[in-house]
């Protein structure tokens, strides 16, 4: 499929449902919001959906969005490499045939939708639907400005690592011009913290283990640890970058209970090592240098296999 | 001044001291070094200045430098705003007439330069430089480019920033298309951590009190912490944003001593306030949203100094 393709694909269609994944960050939620808000502005009706609802994070997303009414007749997924990305809440979607329509920038792709559009080096979906919108030529919002400006600068920890391209940058460079507020809203994703979240990365530093002779480091929130500190999961977002900030780290891993013996794994990698080819082993998968999957098992059962995976990484 | 007349003075003049702020940081140096590889590649002599030496921190902007033997003919200031800002190790500049030309992006500069290139608009020192180098028209190597890379993106935060403009990220987009690394001096010059510097902060996270209901953060470095956690003075940049990461703070204030009785305040602040005019009032400046002076005193008759012009707010 092409932009133009994708473009008479809007026409044709109406009764949008828009799928964004579980444990949903900026860059899949700011593609659902702009997908919605532009087809919207075309005439059509759309909603978007998550299985675990809307995270007040975002909540500058869908200030005065309202579901619509309507009988489903398209299924659009943003950002979602895998149906089951999709969670508990939306699974009646993940069955072959649902998903008419998928957007996305993961080269894992599984193509399990009837018509896709994955585009591996896009930085985020979110780039991807900028120049899409801008290809089709209908002016944007600054609602769309906003949502798409979050989904490339969370993707991209603001234009910092390695998946940021020449076009994410001019797509900033265009998005900033907006009424968007980029400072307040970055200020907002990267560098506020909660008391409680300042308290959660007090524990979660003094949770940190070294493997390898200090080239890994790993560290554990448990569903404990965030009770105890009173925070939403959502608010955890950003922390898996914390065992890569430690001089000479090759490899950092954070491990974070979900539920009872189910932990997922959220891997960052430097230059040398491939975070998705390390996550494939436990059947999960990514980008070269964030991945992510879900391994079951206690904590020390699940820190065991971790430990292993990392010893044969032959570091 | 014009770019067509600032290629002239590079054509006419040569024997170049170029000359870099006190606790120099990404765009003093970025824009020195960038400036001295360009006019040795126009074959004029050059040397990038610095009262305190060169931190390690930036050592990939001066891998390869080899200061030049020669009789200083021209003196340039790059990124600074007033010669008091040059320090005790380049004080025989300070006196009227010694600077030949000012290049700054510091809405604050005292034009104390025979000739002034100012634009309070420009994100960094280092975009003027790109932009001027680009209207020059010459090429650019590689470490040009870096050095550049470095000094935008240290100044906006990595492009998080209100000062953040179209323009600098239209520069990004061609500066990492040379062959840079861009995550990789991102990863070092905002990521990484040496385990001093995570004690540290640490210390300095215990050091926090609040003021003004807790809409102030202060934040507090002695040398006493630094010698403690063994990490050079150097390493503490990027600390003064600290306080301000904290939910509901309008201004965050870093209190770092510099030697016995006097200690060096950064201000940062939020869209409602003015750092550089609270800065104002003990003699310094900067920018609207980081501004920094320094205090003599005890540090207890500072921070009694620091509340009561908090107090003064009326926040």
């Amino acid at each position: 499929m092409d932009f133009a393709e994708i473009g008479r694909f809007f026409e044709e269609h109406d009764c949008y449902s828009i799928l964004t994944h579980k444990s949903p960050d900026g860059d899949t939620l700011g593609a659902g919001f702009a997908l919605c808000a532009y087809l919207r502005s075309m005439g059509k009706k759309a909603n978007v959906l998550n299985g675990e609802g809307f995270p007040s994070r975002y909540s500058f997303m869908y200030e005065g969005y309202e579901p619509q009414d309507f009988e489903e007749k398209c299924v659009v997924a943003v950002d979602i490499a895998d149906t089951r990305l999709l969670g508990s809440g939306l699974a009646q979607y993940a069955e072959p045939g649902k998903i008419d329509l998928c957007i996305d920038h993961h080269i894992s792709n599984k193509y399990y939708a009837k018509q896709s559009y994955v585009d591996g080096e896009a930085s985020a979906a979110c780039l991807i639907l900028y120049e899409l919108f801008k290809e089709l030529g209908r002016p944007i919002s600054d609602l769309i400005a906003k949502c798409l400006y979050t989904g490339i600068a969370t993707d991209t920890g603001c234009f910092k690592y390695e998946n940021t391209t020449p076009k994410a940058h001019i797509a900033a460079s265009e998005l900033i011009q907006y009424d968007i507020g980029f400072s307040i809203i970055n200020r907002e994703m990267f560098d506020i913290k909660s008391k409680g979240r300042i308290a959660a990365e007090k524990l979660v530093m003094d949770s940190m283990e070294f493997l390898c002779g200090d080239k890994c480091a790993v560290i554990v929130m448990t569903t404990e640890m965030m009770d105890r500190c009173g925070i939403e999961p959502a608010e955890f977002e950003g922390m898996a970058s914390i065992p890569l900030s430690v001089e000479g780290i090759k490899i950092g891993i954070t491990i974070k209970q979900r539920h009872e013996n189910v932990y997922k794994l959220s891997v960052r990698t430097t230059e040398e090592l491939d975070a998705s080819r390390f996550c494939r082993q436990f059947g999960g998968g990514g980008h070269i240098r964030a991945a992510g999957c879900e391994i079951q098992g206690t904590l020390e059962e699940v820190k065991d296999k971790v430990a292993e995976a990392v010893m044969g990484l032959g570091l």
